[in-house]
């Protein structure tokens, strides 16, 4: 790495695993599998729709189906739980993705496990979670693989490094820490009832932010030279971290926008297609 | 917490639990059923023998069915797992614990995952690790339940401390990690590859030792005023850290023996109790 910034560009390192894709998706073609990715979307938050929309366009670009079910806000559980079971069944899906989050009278954890680990693209089932943490798993969190993704495509090295996750969420936190866990990092996992939270985070020569606060993360709370990686994603396309404070004294930082989220959809597409090429193989 | 130094007293903890277990018993005898352990042991490792026989005993002094099923050393995978399924199926077998560990031809993590949760006692298969990360198990592990049960005795407080965890084994280092995470504690999960381990080993406010090498953690590595949870047992009665030299610094040390071991086997006999009465209520 040179002394200059090093602006992690997400856009970047998504072309490159979607390049990779298009041969694989026309391997597929050729014997007559089109990956097929369902999204369910509960409810009617505005961002949720875009997300969905967002994937459901990346979906086509590359030549994957995206079966979009929309299902109202007075969604039961149960009802929930009957979809994602007939997908479970459907063959012709190979991945489903049930948008987070999901409207409070629905119970997101059983809905999330209520779906069939071989076709979990999006990493959110509890026995996925802990294959993940154990280091088999077949598809891990999208987003906690995107940020390996992108430490990979500029060769930033995670064995030995202290890595500081702030955050500890079941499908960003908790995973990423175990990820680069398992890449041999040292993790410190911080959240709301961390005490000297700026110091802490100071030590860290990898900074995860998930955390869901627009700009929390302080450019003096910063190692010089540290690694940034930003998966906070708030109204006015803002951060968790304060980019341009924290850019004084990082070595290397994810923007927001075109930072961690396209790496995480192109990640997604990457599971659909590995769960298509893996129905492909079995039958 | 005075300024004495605090020997955390595992036998005293250990019978706290029991006593409370034996009412438990009682009263699952009066409905006519016995609690029954079965323990799995493949091969003849002697120290292996000791803890089967150990927790055998620790059943039948609390009125708990203990079953032994020895296997010789050339078992296989599949034989292994046959024999687990059996357990599974078998209605008077509440809990099942296979000692680790196994002889190198077999595959742990599938013997492990072959375990019926509902009867994961010992808290070993995948899923049960994922459900204690996210704050539902049933039955954690057993080791590390017993650290926070230690410090709960001893009403230490876990939340807003940073603890230290030195070791990630799937079985030990990884789950206590993410117990004490959920109790909110700051973690820093450290291991083979982490560099500068004595400097962060020092900013513990709770060190765990989980790494099994005889007095690896050394006393000048202690923050003044530290807690010390030492779940190392090595050859000779000695653990993973030098007692004598980090009792100096220490607020509060486990020795060894008589630390986190006894409460090991009380938890495993409680999660025993609590699998039967679960069959109790559901029956």
């Amino acid at each position: 790495m040179n002394t200059e910034k090093l602006i992690l560009d997400g856009a970047c390192v998504a072309n490159d695993i979607k390049e990779q894709l298009l041969s694989r998706v026309k391997l597929l073609a050729e014997k007559g599998i089109t990956p097929c990715l369902a999204t369910i979307l509960v409810g009617d938050d505005p961002a949720s729709a875009t997300y969905v929309r967002m994937k459901g366009n990346a979906c086509k670009r590359l030549g994957i189906e995206s079966r979009r079910i929309s299902l109202g806000k007075d969604t039961s559980t149960e009802q929930l739980i009957a979809i994602i079971q007939q997908l479970n069944e459907d063959s012709d899906v190979h991945g489903i993705l049930l948008q987070h989050p999901v409207p409070h009278q629905i119970d997101e954890r059983a809905a999330f496990d209520a779906i069939d680990i071989t076709k979990d693209v999006d990493g959110v089932t509890t026995l996925g979670f802990a294959q993940n943490a154990f280091g088999f798993a077949a598809y891990p969190s999208c987003t906690p693989a995107a940020i390996v993704a992108i430490l990979d495509y500029y060769q930033i090295p995670i064995e030995g490094k202290h890595a500081v996750v702030v955050g500890r969420s079941p499908i960003l936190g908790k995973p990423v820490s175990l990820m680069l866990l398992n890449r041999n990092a040292t993790v410190t996992i911080c959240h709301s009832k961390t005490k000297n939270l700026a110091s802490i985070v100071g030590t860290g020569d990898i900074v995860v932010a998930a955390v869901g606060k627009p700009k929390f993360i302080q450019g003096d709370w910063i190692q010089p030279g540290a690694v940034i990686l930003d998966a906070g994603y708030n109204e006015g396309n803002v951060g968790d971290v304060d980019y341009e404070a924290c850019l004084l004294h990082a070595s290397a930082i994810t923007p927001v926008p075109a930072g961690v989220g396209p790496v995480t959809i192109a990640t997604l597409l990457k599971h659909t297609v590995d769960a298509a090429e893996q129905l492909a193989f079995l039958r």
